[in-house]
């Protein structure tokens, strides 16, 4: 087999459909990025929306974690923002801060400035999958933000720990809301369409601050708009994983439309199952600051994960949540290993 | 009845222990602070451990909100590092960032800059329990800081989001974290000893970064510190209210020992119960973000957490974490009203 028929029947796609694989597969969020020297020494002072407009640094920057580690799949190099960037929403990416709006969403005037990037927005991120599906061996992953984080984000102006101006507006104005959202989901389809067009063959709907809302919130004011992102990609014919941090009361609600859901190490696998049901894979959930503990009892914690899952079909091990900038890669490297080693998935 | 006796049986102390109140009692953690302008008159340009150390001040931002809401409960104007700022482990607290380490803890030597208080070093706090006893006709709650979320502050010697030097070394030096954890138990234990001696009539310990464990975590590296200081403040006579936000998950092990839970938004008061057993009262739940939309979104929010209490006893309204400075204090006003009309609980 070569090419997509190769990839449909690879360890990581096998997982995400819930079909049994030969070895667990592994991947890390944030796999490429600031843990690596050879990052740095490829993007030097570029700032992250220059490289991300640099599609052979971008297919560098995404390959480089896949040949160290040897992992399951490669995730593209961007940001959930890019999308917004890209359509001239005005972002700007602070090293240290984060995602910063030039002129936060304020109300509906705003709306207008909100639609959904077309080929010719997005031509750098796409050319940049395309180089990346002729390299790679393994699937890759694209991604975009669900519509309630990037609502956060555009609201807020930047990363927020509490949320309180979209928190107001999802309540004081929930037909508002409802136009945001709607229009945040547009522009993941969107995006997405483009990316799985081009060659990724999964994505990953981050819903990075979703964990702040309470279940009937969640229910309310965010599940919608993400359902129809779900259901979209559902159309594209590839697997989605659903992902958020702090989501323990969420599972059930995040399963619906997803093919595999994110988890964290909050919530021991085994849990996590319980609460999602038979009919979705799991991803996770490794704590990424275990993974600067010494080696030994990086393994301890990894066969922890392993055995909370106990060799059920369909699970994508990966840390709960990205790679924290100050890992050191030869425990990555380790930790590959232990999962493809120790991770063997029962009998097809 | 007058002093001591009326307030065992004010409705706090009587819902903290269980038993039936004629009104559901409320208070808001934070309720000195920040969002009440006759705050920034009192303290003025003062910083917080200037604030801190000077008794009537003290006595005045702790009786304000006392004064505007009519809460059932005051709460000591402090933060949770005074104790170490009082035995001279060098700290700041630096608006915008706050608690900030001068020289973080970094290995075993530093286990002897670390001793409970005396009575001396804790003069100022102690003197304005006093001070607020005599003025005060609802009970004081003193505070102290759970070993865990200490030890993050030392260790990491600020607020952290990640946690990862806490982290490594409770997973990779586990005999210097239970040496660690011990000291700021003690530490805590010689706190609470002192405000309950001085007239405090309940506590709440607070384990704001408890919520970042994972059960297994919890149960090796957090729980037994912490259940040493609850033991303490069993001895004592006044109860124990455990506080945490994101800990859906440890619900269970942080009842232990405890008389009161609080509880986040994030898990529906039925659900805590449920989790939590018969034999502790729970404290909560209001998102403080939603608290910043208009009043009748806010009442319907209220009405939701009251009913999912469902009129049983042994509940203490309050938000499922500290108020955020930029609450309008007449919204909070209101908020008392309502639990205080619509609160009733079962009938003794």
């Amino acid at each position: 087999m070569t090419g997509v028929a190769a990839l449909a029947d690879s360890r990581f796609l096998r997982a995400c459909r819930g079909l049994p694989v030969d070895r667990t597969p592994v991947w890390f969020m944030r796999q490429a990025g600031r843990s690596l020297p050879e990052y740095h020494r490829a993007r030097g002072d570029t700032t992250l929306l220059e490289a991300v407009a640099r599609p052979e640094l971008v297919t560098e920057l995404t390959l480089q974690p896949v040949r160290r580690y040897g992992v399951d799949a490669a995730v593209l190099f961007s940001d959930i923002v890019v999308p917004l960037e890209a359509i001239g929403f005005g972002v700007d990416i602070v090293a240290g801060t984060g995602p910063v709006m030039e002129r936060p969403f304020a109300g509906r005037a705003d709306l207008a400035r909100l639609r959904p990037p077309d080929g010719e927005d997005l031509a750098h991120v796409n050319e940049a999958v395309r180089l990346l599906v002729d390299e790679l061996e393994v699937p890759l992953i694209g991604f975009a933000g669900a519509p309630f984080t990037l609502a956060s984000y555009v609201i807020e102006g930047g990363p927020s720990r509490h949320h309180p101006r979209t928190k107001a507006l999802m309540l004081g104005d929930p037909g508002l809301w409802d136009d945001l959202t709607e229009r945040l989901a547009d522009l993941a389809i969107a995006s997405l369409g483009q990316q799985v067009a081009a060659g990724a063959t999964a994505v990953q709907l981050f819903d990075s601050w979703a964990g702040c809302l309470s279940p009937d919130h969640y229910r309310r004011f965010a599940a919608p708009a993400s359902r129809r992102v779900l259901a979209a990609v559902g159309e594209l014919g590839v697997p989605a994983i659903h992902f958020g941090v702090g989501t323990g009361e969420l599972l059930a609600d995040m399963a619906v439309g997803a093919d595999v859901v994110g988890v964290d190490w909050r919530v021991p696998l085994d849990a996590a199952r319980a609460r999602l049901g038979q009919s979705v894979a799991v991803q996770g959930n490794l704590d990424p600051a275990a993974c600067l503990a010494p080696w030994e009892e990086v393994a301890t914690e990894a066969r922890a994960v392993l055995a909370a899952n106990g060799r059920r079909p369909g699970h994508v091990f990966n840390l709960g949540h990205g790679v924290l900038p100050e890992t050191d890669p030869a425990i990555l490297e380790r930790l590959v290993d232990l999962v493809h080693h120790e991770g063997l998935s029962a009998e097809p």
